[in-house]
């Protein structure tokens, strides 16, 4: 395949939330961007898969309510960013990139790969490269199915068809997740194969499918007002809107190991196991302990005694523990934390990134706020002032400068400074290490919306 | 006993650490002085039922670690404090009991009551009453037995003699805690009852008594330098060292409800069920989930999913995840964390209580140290100055008067100051309600052992 890299496009699709893996994934965190399986996390394992394909800079498709939380001091590789102006599911977002491949070149293979998805890179990518070959040798547009190991009811289906080649088939149709007994008489049949929602097609035929299928999506190739196309759009996934309609399409039937990571009980099932069939990350202390999944991500202690077949997701605001064979009912819990009057648990994380590095909140009460700011080496947060609330400043780690209305001020460890309400001020990173440091907030008003922005290199302003 | 009443004298022993229940309990915050059924803590309990036997000041013997941790503010009736000078087994804190209540009141009768057991006062008062009476009218030393309802390898056992009358009877012999066949039989011969640890008796049979079987132990009696008197003694139980050896000694049957609050377990066997047989406090969502005991008490969420007969104890550092029964095994846990470098999660909590009111860690590093502190209406630390740290306060709540060297200044809320290394200093609530400062520390070295006091109102200078 080596020659044929060079006209390869990889588009990773990073949006969508994934709520079954809360308390890890939260709205504004969603699977892609956590380390499920491994010290990487999704998107970048996504990306180290991209460039095994391509060679070209992977272009990643989100919101920009996700974007702000990928910590682009962690990427290996270069990426593109694509934003959507609003989540509109998958086929608005793959339209974008179609768009952006065929203003590159019209004949490249676009390679569309989700975000959050495990898979064995090893054995999946020749089955990719005689999906990327049937891609540029036909009109189609080749999916990738996956052999089933069981019977399965969390995933949709693929009814093989005759085969073209190889392990390229014709598709006869696409099945909804199934009930038990459908799932088992498709596991027995060898006719069906699970949709991994990784596809390959030439752009300009994609092009020409959206705009044969989806004509109200298809304005974005011709529109420049994508913020104006995409409001008028009725979400719509890109197999419903395409896939499952169109005549021109092809599967590459393979067996290797796959998981959407729908569910922590997933997760468990790809994670290494230790002698007790148990994996444990971070501070845990067991005794008696067998068959769970323990993740402690929250900066303390986790202790076990007698448990056995459990998972055990410790964050810095939210412990679950649930039996591993019930964790698709996690989701259950989240629609309850939801529906309280503080939901915040459910959107964010105590930790939040931003294109500048990134803030922890230690506490808030009535009328303050304590956090935790981490400023990246170069990092530099917007001008901004704030109408209710004013901010204490002391830097415990690194060398800070200040603006604080006219005045510029550099600050060590154990320096502090007073930013008082409406006082135009910014804060920035002038050192080699990272600048920490401890803000007290106090007003009568001390979410994060109360900000005017005058001037910001990441353009936020 | 109306008229009985006023020579009674209730004491209240309150040493011990209870591993058993971390990370509820710690070291320094021993069961007696959490809320486990209810939501008053063990002390205040005890501190009711002496309320309930006599209107005299209950004495509390306790250690000066222990002490400190006492929040005083919350107590709702008078208490006296007598403190240890080193933790030396019962006996000697008994023994300082009775030296106070013999100056007080030689022919007084000496309650010695348990700080961390469970009892249904309503029960188990007259069988009280009817030994204040025995201890009244004889030379013995009365014990409180319990009917057992269930063969406990837990408990301590006391075969009964003849029957003295009522509900009184002779002491046959003190058993061990037997193994499950032997308190089987225990239980179906109807001659044992279980070892409440409560016992009755005049001041001074108890102090001939000690004077006989403990005379290293006596020497409190003769010598007010207590220290020195304390550090020759070798540790020695009440039970092993005196109760099991003398013969003038009686018990009163009872078969109130008891409950030594020894494990979670023993906690869960005590506490209000809803009608999935869970007891639920705090912040916790719930799903499919029965015969469980769920504790929030970190400021923080727990969730559970399909989980059975499980115990989980959320604190601000550390969640414990239990079977039901296997709470015993918790020791194991502790004994592995004490192993470990840094074992403060077996010593204290995040939140530690000093006379003036208490403070919060909300997060530490290398060099500095985060924190809230929260002081009492009236509440003075004392004079102090650090060598090592340097001390910035922000005030978010309440009315502070602080002297740095020889300036005092008054802060409201939204106002800060700073406290250089070595500077003497000192902080003070002169407002009518709680005064709450963030307090960022940095220094070479953070722990609260730098500290040089030069005057206290709690004459810990």
């Amino acid at each position: 395949m080596a020659d044929k890299k060079s006209n390869v496009y990889p588009v990773i699709i990073a949006g969508g939330s994934g709520s079954r893996l809360w308390p890890l994934s939260r709205e504004l965190t969603p699977k892609q961007l956590i380390a499920l399986v491994g010290e990487e996390t999704l998107l970048q394992q996504t990306i180290d898969r991209s460039y095994l394909i391509s060679k070209n800079t992977p272009l990643v498709v989100t919101n920009s309510r996700i974007h702000g939380q990928v910590d682009k001091t962690k990427l290996k590789e270069k990426v593109e960013f694509l934003l959507e102006p609003e989540p509109k599911n998958t086929a608005p977002a793959i339209a974008l990139a179609v768009k952006w491949v065929n203003k590159k070149n019209p004949d490249g293979i676009v390679v569309i790969l989700s975000a959050d998805h495990h898979i064995d890179n090893k054995r999946f990518l020749p089955f990719m490269e005689e999906a990327v070959v049937s891609a540029s040798t036909t009109e189609k547009i080749v999916l990738m199915g996956i052999k089933p190991s069981r019977p399965e009811t969390g995933y949709g289906y693929i009814k093989m068809g005759g085969k073209i080649n190889n392990s390229t088939y014709e598709i006869d149709r696409f099945a909804e997740k199934p009930e038990k007994k459908v799932a088992e008489e498709y596991l027995s049949s060898g006719n069906y194969l699970w949709n991994a929602g990784i596809f390959i097609a030439k752009a300009k035929v994609l092009k020409t499918e959206i705009e044969s299928k989806l004509p109200d999506v298809a304005k974005v190739f011709n529109d420049d007002d994508i913020e104006k196309v995409f409001s008028n759009i009725v979400p719509v996934s890109i197999d419903q809107g395409l896939l499952e309609k169109t005549k021109n399409i092809a599967v590459v039937k393979t067996d290797a190991d796959w998981n959407d990571l729908g569910s922590w009980g997933s997760v468990y099932d790809v994670s290494e196991l230790d002698h007790d069939r148990n994996h444990i990350e971070g501070n845990a202390t067991t005794e008696n302990t067998s068959g769970c999944l323990l993740l402690e991500r929250g900066n303390r202690r986790i202790a076990t005694v007698g448990l056995k077949d459990i998972v055990v997701i410790d964050t810095e605001d939210v412990t679950l523990i649930c039996d591993r064979n019930q964790t698709q009912d996690v989701k259950k819990i989240v629609e309850k934390v939801k529906a309280e009057p503080n939901n915040k648990e459910c959107i964010e994380h105590k930790t939040m990134h931003r294109p500048w590095g990134r803030y922890t909140i230690l506490d808030e009460g009535d009328g303050f706020k304590v956090k935790f700011i981490h400023v990246n080496p170069g990092g530099k947060l917007s001008l901004q002032s704030h109408s209710h609330r004013s901010e204490h400043w002391v830097v415990v780690k690194g060398a800070a400068r200040i603006t604080i209305g006219e005045e510029l001020k550099d600050l060590k460890p154990n320096e502090s400074i007073y930013v008082p309400v409406e006082t135009k001020h910014r804060l920035e990173n002038i050192g080699k290490t990272e600048l920490t440091i401890v803000e007290v907030a106090t007003g009568d008003y001390i979410e994060e919306d109360d900000i005017k922005r005058y001037d910001d290199i990441y353009a936020r302003a």
